[in-house]
């Protein structure tokens, strides 16, 4: 795009949004969650990208994974090794253009990249919250979020995008604030989690409920439990991929000189990596926010009983997109979606993309993703 | 059966051989492993089951899987609450009949359970072994069962059956003594584990290493890593399982009262019975073993360059059985051991049961599987 010193700021994979700046949103007002329990105030942390229209009608709301978090696209700094996560779909041209829509991306309740949280500090006792935080659903997510969009003085949302968390975020606009969102987009999703899913979720926080650092959830940031959260990534890791995409990027490949390490030491490529991946996690990620956000995720029901399901309150036309090898939340789950929206006579599509790379399919750099997506928003 | 206050003993599940006793071999000589590394001498714990007929062709061996034991079938005493882990398989008139077959199973060599491995005393240190005990393949699992039958004084068995590792073992056993062995069933199992299952190997061996009791290896059997273990085991248990299995017997269930308890309780079904299987494993589990198998598992590779494979030195006529649902050594590992086989124009049958109830489906009382071992035993 340009031959300066910071064309790579203009590399495609970094995108053409290039420096994005992040913002708080603060609601000095006492916040009700969904068990009663209430905050006295909060803070989400929040990006976007483009220009509000005159009329306010282009507003997307970008919402994010449980690991994610607000920064969906750009940079931060000349210094970022990557911009922002869902950076392939975000920006100036791309299939969540910037040039017609205004972006918005908030990091959720509970979480710990900025909003408050449980590592946050509670007014009443001046220490963190901790487990005394209340209980977060996904209904609270998007309750907090719909006050930022208040404030933002957006009446209603063109459309609501995200996936895995992000995607039950996007079901749950459309839930609680039918009139206030034209068309959801979530993707590798689910109306509800299988157990075998709980029963990973679970093994993940008894890993951090059982690392001594947890302490009941008491502590400071720099000595939570690491170890525990560790675990629980790295196990989580292996589910957010697919058999076949862990066969074709490692294999059986081992590491050059493992024959000189012990049999203790690292032996497969495979492992070098998920140790990686758990390392990478406990420096960006705080476990009492993992347990909040796994419960939250385990608590999701959107078939509640055999013969109602809130999906019939929508009123957005809906796009559900799953991905053939997502063995967390599986194709024919995201499905099950449509079928029910269409059982109550909604708009509704639903749209399969072949892929090897698991649930993390729809963070990927994908043409047929991204076709869907343009079409969806554009037509 | 009879009508005595024993009937117990005669429940079909139970079985028909009552009271089973424990046997130790020693061999009192040094025994060399696969890495060149060396023990003064080691014991197997063993159980037999039927009578050795004069010309001694009629032995079976079982091998267990990396949680088995030698403890196969039939009762150590009257208040057992359950009989040996392949009792509906074993036993007078059951698939593998014990009124025509003499059967031995033993712990394999590395084992917690009375054979030694990284919990025995090194006659050398005075202390136990701990993860100073040797490396151990399927190899050396299958040579320190060969000195066992040695001692029995039988020359060739009849057939080789295990399950999971147990199926490497019977594998192996074919390899290394082609001669020894008439009939080889292995199910369950695969020639080679994909990087997904060494992924998830990795993360249980990593939950132990991290928790502060395993200190290197160095544990005394009371003050081991029990939550490091018990979180490999509950991990691990959810892999052994399908995900429809999971959903059959738990589904969403959550326990009744549930509601009293704070987020951090037991809400779901699964979450309580995961718990159950992780407490019940560190009780009966050494850790050590636990890293020493599972490596054993993660290394077992019978395909290890594109045209030439172990597989190859194979004589026994061999059964692999393989299970629909079966996510961890799925069918089409198992069918790609009979395929090679039969490259090598052996004698080898592929059958695949359907089954909903995954990689532990091989344990489970099921009619057509043992159609499927008594018809391979007796043709």
């Amino acid at each position: 795009m340009n031959d300066s010193g910071k064309s790579v700021l203009y590399h495609s994979d970094f995108g053409d949004l290039g420096m994005v700046t992040t913002k708080d949103f603060t609601y000095n007002n006492e916040f009700t969650f969904l068990s009663g329990q209430t905050i006295p105030y909060f803070r989400l942390r929040y990006e976007t990208y483009g220009t509000l229209n005159s009329k306010k009608t282009n507003a997307i709301l970008i919402t994010h994974a449980l690991s994610g978090d607000h920064h969906a696209a750009g940079l931060h700094s000349l210094e970022d090794k990557k911009p922002g996560w869902w950076n392939f779909l975000i920006g100036p041209g791309k299939p969540v253009d910037t040039n017609r829509y205004f972006v918005i991306c908030s990091n959720a309740i509970g979480g710990c990249q900025g909003s408050t949280g449980p590592q946050s500090t509670n007014p009443k006792t001046k220490t963190n919250y901790g487990i005394h935080f209340p209980e977060i659903t996904i209904n609270d997510m998007v309750k907090a979020q719909a006050l930022l969009i208040d404030a933002l003085d957006i009446a209603q949302l063109f459309a609501v995008i995200g996936g895995s968390m992000g995607g039950m975020n996007a079901i749950q606009w459309g839930i609680s604030y039918p009139d206030r969102v034209k068309k959801l987009l979530p993707m590798a999703t689910t109306g509800r989690q299988s157990a075998q899913v709980i029963a990973f979720n679970e093994v993940g926080r008894t890993a951090i409920k059982k690392d001594p650092n947890w302490n009941q959830g008491n502590y400071t940031s720099k000595k939570g439990p690491r170890f525990g959260l560790s675990i629980a990534r790295m196990m989580a890791h292996i589910t957010y991929l697919s058999d076949q995409g862990l066969e074709d990027k490692f294999g059986r490949d081992r590491p050059s000189g493992w024959e000189n390490g012990t049999f203790m030491d690292v032996e497969f490529e495979v492992e070098s990596y998920l140790r990686y991946q758990g390392q990478n996690f406990v420096n960006r990620f705080d476990a009492n926010t993992y347990l909040y956000f796994t419960k939250a995720l385990d608590r999701f029901d959107l078939y509640p009983s055999k013969t109602m399901s809130p999906l019939g309150k929508i009123e957005a036309q809906t796009l559900v997109v799953g991905f053939t090898t997502d063995w967390l939340y599986p194709p024919e789950q995201n499905r099950a979606i449509v079928k029910t929206l269409l059982m109550y006579k909604k708009k509704a599509f639903y749209a399969e993309i072949p892929s090897n790379l698991g649930h993390d399919s729809f963070l990927i750099n994908d043409h047929k993703l991204f076709r869907l997506v343009r079409n969806f928003l554009n037509e």
